[in-house]
């Protein structure tokens, strides 16, 4: 155990696309900004691929969305691993959240390369279970052919969400 | 964010039976000191239930095998839920090692419940894959068979392992 | 198609052991009393083991729970096979919910062995996500250690379960 | 329970892409189709992807597999939610067949949101066994390279697939 | 490659309790005496615990099962390590049915401690899926409460069967 | 059994996309070569995909690999189905390594569709816990963005790894 180490210890990344934000990820968001000193949520994406909204826009959703969360801030990572995101900003762990096994299954092997080649550490919480359903595809889904997603978002994300499913 | 659970969050709980502790189990254990100020190790168990190890010899056992971690300690607690265990020694985690999937979904729901009815918070991490398939039951069936344990369990762990197994 | 099987699948038999009946039963009853004309809910047990309640109790915290739905009735059958229920009631469907895919990996086989044995359907309805990771085993543990169960367990179910683990 | 729900529950959706439909559709519709008194085969497709056949080949393909089923009819419905479907032609559940606890895991937040917007209800039928594993893309590869697909697809889809296949 | 690994290589045994065999045992048994000089079914049990079956008798009942199948032989090993039975026969592999994830997810560390503690391999086939929802357990429910097991279990066990759930 | 199926279990195939072989390929083929006669790595690949390596450098890699194994060859099939490959080399099984049960659940239908058609039999091998997190895709984006590889691909890999990385 290094002082060092503890000191990281004390600030994780929240990383995913966000595109965008979902009830789910302010969920584990909100949990983990009740354990950890600092919680910096990476917007991670790649740059050849348009999503719906972009980085900048994805980063200004969840600053609005966290506004009640001082030790919250969204930064945006093109094209990087997640694990050079957590060296960069000197947190010695990730926090994600798990929807089910299928998910877990799925996550590991990237978590077991992470700590073997960096030994940054990823932390799985549980989703809560009234929001383990929601993904931000499923919901862009339902957004799109006029579906009620007011619940499954932030509602700072409402507004934005419908617009741009409306064309703009 | 209370600077309370803060506080709390820097202490966690690594419960198990452990009967007996193995190289799987040390594992996240090492893990887990590196990024927390304490770490407990709690040893539940059933008390109508007679294991391999008594609860005392379980936690000798731990207290060997952890003896360079100086923030690592170790405690056997008779028949409570976990989530009292963390309240009594003010620790706001658990953290548990996962092997795959299914062992993910059979701790989900019991990590939901924790979190719903007392706010504490379970961090599960990917077991490290060299010992990701070593279990207690598992290696104590191989060890009644005479099979060699030597890589599964710790170093203080084995001779008292075999003694057992042979009768003692 | 005959007249009579769409008749018989007018009725559905809801089993289970519910020692108690939680909230994520009542979810499932709830839902399925919406789309059948009748629900049974069978109470299915083993003679040989004793139970938290009695069969007969298990029956009337169900029936106080569901007071509000006309067309559900509760009942106990001893040592029987769900499938013989279906056809003692004249049901061509059976009805269960779902927490995730290991469950689906369990009752797969019980399911696909009912339908070629004896033609009856199993129904299975993923679990309303704020109920899914309930289960009565989870539920008596969390009572027995006194932790807060109200809001996992109907309202007629508390106090009994409440008084059953303090020792009555 | 409303008589209106009650009456939209004999009906129900069975919804595919059905690029071509197999023996476990078939599988699925047969044993729907003695459980309500109308099932509606929705194909539903992606109007900007191509796939072997168009929808309307498709449909009838289908209408072809089903002509000794008289409560069963296709229809397809392209770039719309399955819920909207349901809506659209009064029925109150879907219907999907499950191949395993994988199959689960990926259906179940849909079938969790589509109840939480519409109350449309999703039924998961556990697959015959002996055509649990076949699906359109593995029956696709195998004709295109040549193999035996006689017993994976119905009659009607077996000529016309293979002709597909040949480049016509 | 060692000349005497790969000659062992070319006997595998078939392990299980195998109370009694089923057809879904004997589908993994006889792929498996197609591929190998020798097939040893070895019926594995601890002595401690009744059966329904002696161990004996489960021997005879896979001998008359497989009377077709010259390079099957069947043994009962009692309270044994499968893979002490293996050199004891000079197996080097060993071959088992799978009937879904959740079951690779359960026999996966025993292989590879198997593997990792004596070189025995175990090699997994996936089931027959017209017998992949068989099991000795469910089998001997059904057969318990009258139900029709002729399918599931191979002609000769069907009437021992009967007898012994009728009670002798 | 016939004396010909016999003679073609005696060699295998080993199939994949080999993009580029790693230590966890590796493992399946060093623990293939001492079961079989012989075994031939075949990669499969689909000619309208550009990969990292042409199929050519992948074979040239993998026999720079294997090069201490004289009972293993490397050879490119494009676009044909796994199945057809064993037949043309003659061999009766294919051996492919899980990493956990969602891996099974994905594989388990081509396995069995390939057996229903041809009899070519599929063996899955437990891949050895330390090397069962490496993946070709997750090895190859660990390398694009510079992180250390070099204990996750056969040394032969290293360098033409990170030179294809750096753009070459």
């Amino acid at each position: 155990m290094s002082d060092q180490t503890i000191e990281s210890a004390r600030r994780c990344v929240s990383p995913g696309s966000f595109d965008p934000i979902t009830m789910g990820h302010l969920d584990v968001i909100e949990r983990a900004a009740k354990l950890f000193d600092e919680v910096i949520v990476a917007v991670v994406y790649n740059p050849d691929k348009k999503g719906t909204f972009s980085p900048e826009e994805r980063v200004e959703l969840i600053e609005k969305t966290v506004a009640h969360l001082p030790n919250v801030r969204a930064q945006a990572f093109g094209n990087r691993l997640v694990v050079d995101v957590c060296r960069e900003v000197d947190a010695a762990v990730m926090v994600k959240g798990l929807r089910d096994g299928t998910d877990f299954s799925y996550e590991m092997p990237m978590a077991q390369m992470n700590t073997q080649m960096t030994g940054v550490e990823t932390f799985f919480m549980a989703a809560t279970p009234a929001v383990s359903h929601y993904s931000s595809s499923l919901i862009r889904v339902c957004a799109q052919h006029g579906a009620d997603v007011s619940k499954m978002v932030p509602p700072p994300v409402l507004e934005p969400l419908l617009e741009r499913m409306r064309g703009n």
